[in-house]
């Protein structure tokens, strides 16, 4: 069989694009993501209210998360945290090109 | 709440260790460890036989895998790959130390 390599830190998006979402793997029980988040803020009053827990990763760059009740997380290179689901958050705002790695877990049943 | 960050590159082992396995994050599907290797290879003729599909990234140093048939890959920082379940793999050799990321996703039943 042959392998493929891919390689997350190459074809990135122009600067001026403020988020990419690829998927890198997709299967019914989880989900991994490369996001480009350029500059970017979520809209105010937006809150990611997910059914997933959520692992996510800084791989360069850094970014500030807000969750629901105030709480500030300042995340740097090699940063990670997981977000439980309907764990309310947003991106309180990021670096001129932050990476990030995530990986989407659905809930059991 | 009070969400829990911590660092992929803090708290590395001793380099006279060639391999050490943290999770980082296990759910009954989905198991998400950093493995630091070390001048590390498989002992010969030993394969990885996995339930698991795995996906797995390089963050750091680099490392050649070998596949049954023979290919062999080479990793750099940031290359990533799927590994299907029951794809027979060994570690070849990493460099001094090379760290991985990887996702283990349980087979459908």
């Amino acid at each position: 069989m042959t392998i493929k390599v891919k390689n997350i830190f190459r074809a990135l998006p122009e600067l001026s694009k403020p988020e990419e979402v690829s998927n890198l793997l997709e299967t019914p029980t989880t989900k991994i993501e490369r996001i480009v988040s350029q500059a970017y803020s979520s809209p105010p009053g937006f809150w990611y209210d997910q059914d997933d827990d959520e692992w996510v990763m800084v791989l360069r760059g850094e970014a500030t998360l807000e969750f629901e009740g105030g709480e500030l997380v300042l995340m740097k290179e090699g940063d990670h945290v997981t977000i439980p689901r309907h764990v309310r958050h947003r991106v309180e705002q990021t670096a001129a090109q932050t990476l990030w790695l995530a990986v989407h877990i659905r809930g059991e049943k």
